[in-house]
């Protein structure tokens, strides 16, 4: 098959003629019709996560058909349209038994710990465990993209963030996942305020249900989030991924407020300072979100068919 | 004052010069500008609440303005535009310190345990922690209806259900208090199933946002709801309060759901029989609902600034 | 090998011949070196039971060492101590992707699905799934009496009640499960009111921790409960599984109590009366708990090794 | 009456005569029959607490016997036997009114916000929110020391950590707040790992419960924890305050493990560094705890009264 493949960090890609993929006995190979990218392959084509084995086919965010099927694989079979959550769970250890494999001991990531879907074939570990059915009316460009960014932003949101509805919800940076968190807790009935440096940005989230918006080029974040919010939002996510943006999140919530980090701190940002006196004082809560568990893929779609969610806006 | 007063249960009441009220020394009187009417009332007046004493004025579906504070009173002055849950706390009991007023252990019920709003005036006890500030924008029609029903279902909706975006919410009875639940449910992300008796009021309901309904005059309940929901409801109400549609909202859910009995049960109605089996197999939840605190009249408010809800549409 | 087997319900077993089983695909043999007995099979035997397919091997508590494995299964090997929850879950539905094994839509019940454990070898389906491994320190006999009435109690006590430390919890009923109930409420730093109506057993329920008892055949156990507890208890559980154990435990809560049912109701039980009246005054809250999952063993194990559990006092 | 007053920050206290106090129309006065002494007194001595107002009397940890009452004051008496959270809630604020008086918007703190118990009297505010009612058999020298470390410890652990039976649960530093948490923890069922820097504390906690301990001065504390605890703690409380047991107790986590800081972050340590990239990956929670409410004593107060927890060995 052809592939997008590189031999070093930091070296341009090219394409190539590489083997078919085979399915693991617990796995399948899934013909690609549609793939994405995201900021998290940059990071992978930096060399700045070690589970990278060169050389390497990147590719996370993808939709297509089951092509061949492992031989342990009882729920799947030719010809199904599928996606997968970008963490897969072994479906064996604790976390996984518990019912939480986005953050699985064992993680299969197509991508990361295998080669990914800029290919024509990929293979995908632990088939019954990871593998997401496509609803009819569900495109396959479409489904790529739920798969990392939308998926991400549902668990930050609703799992993880338990956002209720009249919560105000401050969202600070408006990319892919900053986004798709407006579109989500405005879905839930929250109120939400979004942050970003450029008005472009500032009016599509307004578009997308954002009650109000903060320009950080222009306005002090912390002050225009708690004047809006009356007080500090109830719920704060990075959606960047910086340790400024971390910061402001923490800091213009509301006693009892709950920060989510979903931005990922890497490198020279992993371990940034928080006002944990504040963190003390008014009993904050700071949690991490990390991908979505393939089963609660079901009421993201029953969202999407009803119209509730509508990712292709995006 | 003019006041709508009865002096035997199951006698016409009649329109009466009263003396005006006085507020205690931690309560206001209202003038009252809007009142409604329900089913309450109704039980009141057949002599079905023990805390009737006659003769008795009715009405606790109110919204006013302050005309006079009692001298402890420190968050309310002459003017203010105000409503009350129907459910008032003490301020000082177990439940009210841990913010449960909707339970408090010395209610203060307009209308029940003392003289409602059916008059011109009407004296509101414990008002530092029951009274409700309108918005500017909110008239007091609205805000009267919203004291009642409306509450009771965003109560039991949002904070006794708990219902999550993409879950299958089932309403039995749409009346007053399903209506308002399948508005805040849909405002809340879930998919809505409605069931009643009459086509007129399943219509209604289609345009509150219920995504399929089932007419129990014509269709098996349960089996119909399970059919929509492909294995049965994650929340049912009982919004009417009968026997049958509390077991068939039981009956109708899928494993691991929650019913929430919120239509009333009294009398010969006090103590209905449940699939009890299927509770301990599926680990179903059951739990009751009742009324709303004043405090969380805020969440609820920001939804109708923003939009989100609009119960002047019931 | 031999095993006990009967052919018709409500006749005498015998011990037979039978072939060896051989394991699944996914499955073990575990080679068995304790099994227990309980009000289960004598329901199985009744033949209230409708999983069973005569002729019929009973069994479902046991402890042994793994003798033969599936080709599929990853997790275990031959010699391995185990033992089961009586609830097997497939590891691939909803509900056990979600971490719910113990109501899975395809239990695997060992004495119930299929032939159990009163025989010289089971059969285990869903292996990797399922099996418990004994600490070394955990005799095999007490390893099987934990598998049915003290899981199931840890599960209600502690993730279904979710007891808190101070808390008033009611027991109804001292057999096999009540006596766990109160072990690990007790463990858990709840006052436990234990009911029965023999002393012979109350005696033994305060031995274990019970810092208070009513004894039922002398008392008004709901008046009794509420005066102990000074307003009712929080958490109550029905440990027998009677219309009345479950009336009186609901009836016995204090505003927002939680009424766990372990005992099972079936047959003419299956759909007792409840206070529906008092449930939404007070806001009660009625659950069901069904077995525990594999995975939940851990934290139970954990106790046992630091001796805040002492499941063979029992 | 006699005080022990400050006229100037870091300068020596002196005893005075000073004017009896007063109670506010809904406070109380206290005879002072036993009062303690932490470090927070020392940062409010050196300055670091901007609510004190010179000249200033300390003392937040007592216990007494009402001697004057307020006239608004409905629940008190004279000679009734109290103590008090070191955080009184208004009574009347949003957070008060959710039962979360312990981050109250208008807080009296005694000894901070007004003057404290290091006198023969001392005014409580706000006194049908905060006094709490000693038990018969609760001498006064015990009360008083509840009042701080106790119950900050008793939140952090039953409230916020939401500790579970047979979870692992790190405590580090094992001063009054950390002890207090040791034994709080054991007798919830956790497993305890204690981790000071010298040994006689460490035999300490072990004598309250602590199953494993770990001598920082000696041993990599982070990796000796997720040795002992075989993946790394449920549970981690900074008990201490500094950035380095804080950095540790999220470090030492296992997935999805939740860190509470309890041990305050004033001046230079407001703003310490977390590992933020395991944060995200393993989806981690930080949350602070602040004091406890007044309603919350009485399940503390409970387990005192079943010998449950003893705070007199401490
Ligand atoms: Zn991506
Ligand atoms: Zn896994
Ligand atoms: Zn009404
Ligand atoms: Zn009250
Ligand atoms: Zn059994
Ligand atoms: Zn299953
Ligand atoms: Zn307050
Ligand atoms: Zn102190």
């Amino acid at each position: 098959m052809k592939a997008v493949l590189f031999e070093h960090f930091r070296e341009a890609p090219s394409i190539r003629n590489v083997p078919d993929p085979k399915p693991s006995t617990d796995g399948v190979v899934v013909k690609v019709e549609a793939t994405g990218l995201c900021r998290s392959d940059w990071h992978g084509w930096m060399g700045h996560d070690a589970d990278i084995v060169l050389p390497h086919v990147p590719g996370h965010e993808l939709a297509g058909t089951v092509q061949a099927v492992g031989r342990q694989v009882t729920q799947w079979r030719v010809g199904d349209r599928v996606t997968v959550p970008f963490v897969g769970g072994c479906g064996h250890c604790h976390e996984c038994n518990s019912g939480n494999h986005q953050v699985c001991e064992q993680q299969f990531q197509p991508g990361f710990t295998a080669w990914g879907s800029f290919a024509e074939y990929v293979a995908i570990d632990y088939a019954d465990t990871n593998l997401v059915r496509l609803p009819e009316e569900l495109d396959f460009v479409t489904a790529a993209s739920l798969g990392c960014r939308f998926v991400t932003s549902f668990r930050a949101i609703v799992d993880q963030a338990k956002v209720l509805p009249g919560e105000w919800v401050a969202v600070h940076g408006c990319g892919g996942v900053g986004l798709s968190a407006i579109m989500i807790a405005t879905a839930m009935g929250a109120n939400v305020v979004a942050i970003d440096l450029t008005e472009e940005k500032l009016a599509f989230a307004r578009e997308l249900g954002a009650v109000a918006t903060v320009n950080g080029a222009e306005q002090d974040v912390v002050a225009a989030v708690k004047e809006i919010t009356k007080g500090g939002a109830h719920v704060s996510v990075d959606a960047l991924g910086h340790p400024s943006t971390c910061f402001n999140s923490i800091a213009n919530l509301r006693r009892r407020g709950r920060h989510v980090q979903v931005g990922l701190m890497l490198g020279d940002h992993a371990t940034p300072q928080v006002p944990m006196d504040k963190v003390i004082a008014h009993e904050l809560q700071i949690v991490g979100s990390h991908g979505m568990q393939a089963f609660r893929y079901k009421a993201m779609m029953d969202m999407l068919e009803t119209g509730k969610l509508k990712p292709q806006k995006l």
